[in-house]
């Protein structure tokens, strides 16, 4: 154990004050881990679209002051009362979303979806008391969905960390924690298109790409990428994508567009938009007789998914997933030996790399749509 | 060969001179098969839903006269030019959908829509020449989706007829040939329920009744049987059906209703009845995280399947299926031997039995919604 087990830590976070404010480095104090908790050593952490948006606060309960971030390597500093599975100096990945082991969908062998650790943005809090682990001079800062990885420290379930492989390079694999896997893990875990076979992918922002990613390994032979956005297919080209489409370049639907390019339609087809109307595509556009579509986007509240039911007859299958059915303690480990093979190629989705003193960088790097992902290196 | 290989048999068939109007017994005229057809001596035939819609022909543009019939079992009298697989003698189930084992769907694992023979039920011809096989007195009358066995003997392409075990029971097997394979292989080959799990079946006809007799094979532990109509519920319990649920005697959506009685849902659900709503609540009433729906009702044209969009991500899967996902050649003589082997039981399926001469008897049953099926014996 460091010498700080049990103590509180005083160390750099980069706190929010308010919505859509530049985020400020501060001192915090970390608390030590509580019963089934961890306190861990962030190395690197990356930006995800989830983090600017819940900063933007739209249309949302804000939550502030929080600590952001979600995607990030880190290292176990102490361990709480009743953590067996990890010990300090263990390298690990935090995750936004958990594994008890112990509820009916960590004992089922196809969910992901734990049904104590699920992601919950609203709570900014830790579930033993209700309280947060984070402080400055007295005042409580919120966590955010309970990885809080902007920081040098954080306190985190034992249920949401993945124990990986030591020689693994934390500042490549930490883009593993959220988006990346779950692009890789729609197309792997639950698309599962044969080799050979068609694939669409809706989408070319980084989930999209690494859906694509996934297609790649799988030995797909094509891979059409589909974005309202043109200025995305050169990008996409290194991804494997080999044919592009907009939407905007036709009058009729896109899903006919791709019957026509295929002869009937993709044998699959992956959603990473968030838009109805894409989701809706996509389902369109496979085969019938055999096409699966999946979907990744995060839909609006009020949006209603439509079609005519003879298009499942026509033995369509429809799917949903979180997290590409990744379980994240069982299962992430098995990303970075991907990894670690070159099976898996990680470099390309970062295009980017900042000192953690220049985070706010990050944020306009997203905002601006210029690249994929970018490290924020904690120790510079 | 039969004697009159090549040769034009004169034989009794039930003709639908005009939509709704009793079938009248007359002497036909059926010509030999043509190349890649057989002519069959049907022994048995059985009522189905479809053949009392197209009768009715209710917003249709009608196609009279015609010979209805589509569930049978019969034996081959002659072939036609091309045909090696089937020979006089053999023991056939004719069927309304075919397999010509080139096309994409036929070479593809997963598919049984057959480009070639998928079912049409607007076309009342055979497909070689375009022309009918029936006729009186020189009239020639429409085939009915290439089966017609209302008829001693039919004219049925080779693709369109399954080779049995000869020692299976015509007067029993003859079910398969439509309903009951249907919603057998809905539950068998699509939703796929795993030992112990629970299932709900939307509607208990003699579909919704087969794909619970699929569950019960399966091993199903709970099997929720869902109707309108609770004269429904007394039937169903010889087929397993373990508990029941009239939407009518609830308020609340009967999706809520089953997720109350099962712990947030069903495992796997099955929709046998064509009703839109019953389709929505099929697929709302699985399980997150593994629940998988499977659509077989067919749908009017107009109907649109509406939910909302993160009832798929939070992993949920739905599905439609023809014919039960089965491949008329291929697959069904295996249906045959589940119930040579007693794992399938089909004499609770037949609950009427009637003389050729007496086939509108059938009709009325049907039209009243007594029974499940009624077998017509050709020979009385
Ligand atoms: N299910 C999960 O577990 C999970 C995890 C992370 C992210 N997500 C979701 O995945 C989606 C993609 O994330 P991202 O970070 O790659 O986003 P992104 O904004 O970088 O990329 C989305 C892309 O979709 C394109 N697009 C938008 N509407 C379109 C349409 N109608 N047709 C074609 N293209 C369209 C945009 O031009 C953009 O390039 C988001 O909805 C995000 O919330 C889901
Ligand atoms: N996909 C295929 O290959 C295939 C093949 C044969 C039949 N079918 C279809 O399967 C369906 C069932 O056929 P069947 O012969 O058993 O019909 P059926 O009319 O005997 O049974 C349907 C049952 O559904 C019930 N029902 C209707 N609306 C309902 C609702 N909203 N909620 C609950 N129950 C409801 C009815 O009361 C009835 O008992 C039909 O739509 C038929 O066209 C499909
Ligand atoms: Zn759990
Ligand atoms: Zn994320
Ligand atoms: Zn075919
Ligand atoms: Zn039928």
């Amino acid at each position: 154990m460091s010498s700080a087990a049990g103590q509180v830590i005083r160390c750099k976070a980069a706190v929010a004050w308010e919505a859509a404010k530049p985020l400020v480095i501060e001192e915090v104090e970390v608390a030590p881990p509580q019963a089934m908790e961890v306190r861990l050593k962030i190395l690197f952490t990356s930006l995800c679209h989830t983090d600017v948006y819940f900063w933007e606060a739209k249309g949302q309960t804000p939550l502030f002051p929080r600590i952001f971030g979600h995607e990030a390597g880190g290292i176990v500093e102490s361990v709480g009362e009743g953590v067996t599975e990890l010990k300090p100096g263990d390298h690990v990945l935090p995750v936004f979303t958990g594994e008890c082991k112990e509820c009916q969908h960590c004992k089922s062998e196809e969910s992901n979806m734990c049904d104590l650790l699920r992601i919950n943005t609203d709570r900014g809090v830790m579930l033993n008391d209700g309280k947060s682990r984070f402080s400055i001079r007295g005042q409580p800062i919120y966590h955010f969905v309970g990885t809080s990885t902007f920081s040098e420290y954080t306190v985190v379930h034992v249920g949401c960390v993945a124990k990986i492989n030591p020689a693994a390079p934390l500042d490549k694999v930490c883009v593993l924690s959220c988006g990346i896997s779950t692009g890789l893990g729609a197309t792997l875990n639950v698309a599962k298109p044969k080799k050979g076979s068609s694939v669409a992918i809706f989408g070319l922002g980084a989930v999209g790409l690494a859906a694509a990613e996934g297609a790649r390994i799988a030995g797909a032979s094509r891979i059409i990428g589909v974005d309202l956005n043109s200025n995305r297919f050169d990008e996409a080209k290194k991804f494997g994508v080999t044919e592009f489409v907009n939407p905007k370049d036709y009058t009729k639907p896109v899903q006919e567009v791709i019957a026509e390019m295929t002869n009937g339609g993709v044998d699959r087809s992956v959603e990473c938009t968030g838009s109805i109307n894409a989701m809706i595509s996509a389902f369109e556009c496979v085969h019938d007789g055999w096409g699966v579509a999946v979907l990744v986007g995060v839909p609006n509240k009020d949006d209603s998914f439509k079609t005519h039911p003879m298009n499942f007859l026509n033995e369509r299958t429809l799917k949903g997933t979180f997290f590409g059915n990744y379980k994240p303690r069982s299962d992430l480990p098995s990303v970075v030996e991907k990894y670690m093979n070159k099976e898996l190629e990680l470099e390309k989705f970062i295009t980017h790399e900042v000192p953690f003193s220049e985070i706010n960088k990050a944020f306009e790097y997203m905002l601006s749509g210029a690249g994929l992902r970018c490290i924020i290196r904690m120790d510079a």
